[in-house]
């Protein structure tokens, strides 16, 4: 079950004038599952993503960035899950492009204004007959009020939907941001996440929205893992409709973006908390290094490890693990005799070992905890970073031994 | 269970003239339970060993490097199961040191001819009293014939003992290279491996003998992985007594130098094949890199990637799960287009998706196998590695939320 997460509640999911959302069953892997979206953009809205940085990446990935660097007017948005389109070689880039072309023929727009995104099962070919099939269903489904469905229509493992909303005045007027996301298992995002989706109705210019976007991947969802497996699909994308007419400059950017950066990082940490099989949602904090790369490079090698997470999921205070995972982290230089380690706000390793203050009952009692936090202070520098990460239980395993069949 | 691996044969395994092994229950961590190990060797012996490069690397590894560079004429191993001796600061270094006086001052030698081995749970303090009081008993138990009970006793999770014997005619008299080793988690050593002792009665210099067993480590024991956690304490020892009056030079190292290297491989496969909750074993080849490093890059991308070890668990040809991960190994150069992936001799992706020759039940049918090989190849070089891996199961985590309670 997911880790201290509800499902949003529809009326809590805030409309961005100038954004409409349709949702349809296709049928693309099961029948009667909402598994397919179009997100419509008004004129003159902006649109900036990142992708994933996997080599095998999925066609839809390599289709959307060719038709954000082609198209400077997007205009529409389609989403499938149940197949990943990714691991498909040539066919499946036709199959991404006719994708985009049959929605664009609908919505009497360009094929390169139409961006794709697929999840689901890697390596097999995309039905896009399903999805042709499908998209008079979701275009009649068209409406701005509709981010709840939205939500769901893009889960896959996911329990539960991942979606808020948050309002920031700017100039005098309010701008609202709402965003969605997906993603359960193979979550190491490397640049972006697996699918995450927020728009704003302010005006933001695209080539400063994509500095924003890849702000807020880098703060969000570059910083969490489920189980180190980068996906072939991952993407973030930040659509501005401008509709507030409030425009974004570098002067009045911070107050945007801060807003922007909360959105996605309650997206991510949900992605974590819905976790495949979590029970613990754990934040790495590691502070004191070099730089943040040195921080991160700690923080991720302790969320790696099958060895912590399987502790934390048993709530056992076996917090040699953790002091392992430092070890060979990759830090060559690293005096471990110089750095702490705390679980919540229990000092556990000091000078090499176990704290002379340390008492088992303290380890113990945290690790009872849904939400715990692992803080490594290392002393020698100035950096740090924050990582989110779940625990690894039978029920990791039970999904993805099973999750195809 | 152990995947298609029996334990040793007693019989099978052959005394190595000059080295005798004594094993005593110390009841380190619970009673009536093999968990101490000496091993005494003859005058005259060369020893030589790699160790783990984690950083929070256990006290008895510090002082066996302190050791073997201080003393020319190692007379002595100690190793305790039930205790890492690992993440214990000073303490744990005085704690290893006592060890190695204790049995120097019971056998006559001084402390720094003897080297300390530890393996248990890490950040806990060592009972060396316990130690100290069992070496008696060990050492009455000192004979050359002992190589199956001390197998045993270095046994902390795995479930079968792990030994092995080759001999090789060199210069026309017999030599005999008699190995043991032990590990089921925390398995993926870099530079040697949790613990691994290798006998001959070959008569090898000290220089000729540390480039020999790195040579074994790098072939064996770091091309293993069973959770991609790199232990504290891992260490590879080799022992040559001379006992033979076979002296190993330049010349003739290779007829020995293979004979290890196959003792050292069948040892860390041993390893993997009782890898904890294992039921499959992987061997995965990548082909036709630019470099070795490249080609272990893309092999342990793959070894590490919990969504591959649940589906092979499963026996599901999820097979895009191997996709993704040779995706996301970080080679950001690597045309995928151009590689094929194998699973045994079945072509299962070329020209960056499905073989068009990819049938399901072929791929079902080897997954149902408890030996199976994953093949890249790459087609952009000459390099090639080959690494072990084991699946990741229910009981994987049942284990490690289990092992220290």
């Amino acid at each position: 079950m997911p880790v201290n997460l509800s499902a949003p509640v529809a009326a809590d999911l805030l409309p961005v004038a100038g954004v409409e959302l349709g949702v349809a069953e296709a049928g693309i892997k099961r029948a009667n599952r909402k598994d397919l979206l179009v997100i419509r953009l008004c004129e003159g809205a902006t649109v900036a993503g990142v992708f994933t940085t996997n080599r095998f990446c999925a066609a839809p990935v390599t289709v959307a960035k060719q038709h954000l660097a082609a198209a400077q007017d997007i205009r529409a948005l389609v989403v499938n899950t149940g197949n990943a389109n990714a691991g498909t070689g040539e066919p499946g880039m036709a199959a991404a492009r006719a994708t985009c072309s049959e929605l664009a023929h609908l919505l009497g727009l360009a094929p390169e204004q139409v961006l794709p995104y697929s999840t689901g099962v890697i390596m097999e070919p995309l039905p896009v007959e399903k999805i042709v099939a499908g998209l008079p269903q979701a275009i009649a489904d068209l409406k701005a009020d509709n981010w709840f469905d939205a939500a769901q229509a893009i889960m896959t493992t996911d329990i539960v939907a991942k979606a808020v909303s948050r309002q920031v005045s700017i100039g005098g007027r309010t701008i609202t941001v709402t965003g969605m996301s997906k993603g359960s298992g193979m979550i190491h995002p490397n640049m972006a996440t697996m699918l995450g989706y927020i728009a704003t109705d302010a005006a933001v210019a695209q080539p400063l929205l994509q500095k924003m976007v890849r702000d807020a991947a880098d703060c969000s969802f570059n910083c969490i893992s489920v189980d180190g497996d980068t996906s072939t699909n991952d993407a973030l994308m930040l659509m501005a409709t401008g509709q507030s007419e409030v425009v974004i400059d570098a002067a009045n950017r911070a107050a945007l973006q801060t807003v922007i950066n909360e959105v996605a990082t309650l997206l991510a940490q949900a992605i974590v908390r819905d976790g495949e099989g979590a029970t613990k949602f754990i934040t790495i904090r590691i502070e004191g290094g070099h730089s943040e790369a040195e921080c991160k490079q700690i923080g991720y090698a302790i969320a790696h490890s099958p060895l912590v997470k399987t502790a934390f999921f048993a709530s056992d205070p076996n917090l040699g693990r953790i002091l392992a995972a430092i070890g060979y982290a990759g830090i060559t230089d690293l005096d471990v005799a110089a750095l702490q380690v705390y679980l919540d706000d229990v000092l556990v390793t000091e000078q090499g070992g176990r704290a002379a203050s340390y008492r088992e009952e303290d380890g113990a009692r945290v690790m009872q905890q849904s939400d715990i936090t692992i803080r490594v202070v290392l002393n020698r520098g100035t950096a740090s970073a924050t990582l989110w990460t779940c625990d690894f239980s039978y029920d990791y395993v039970k999904i993805n031994a099973s999750y195809r069949s």
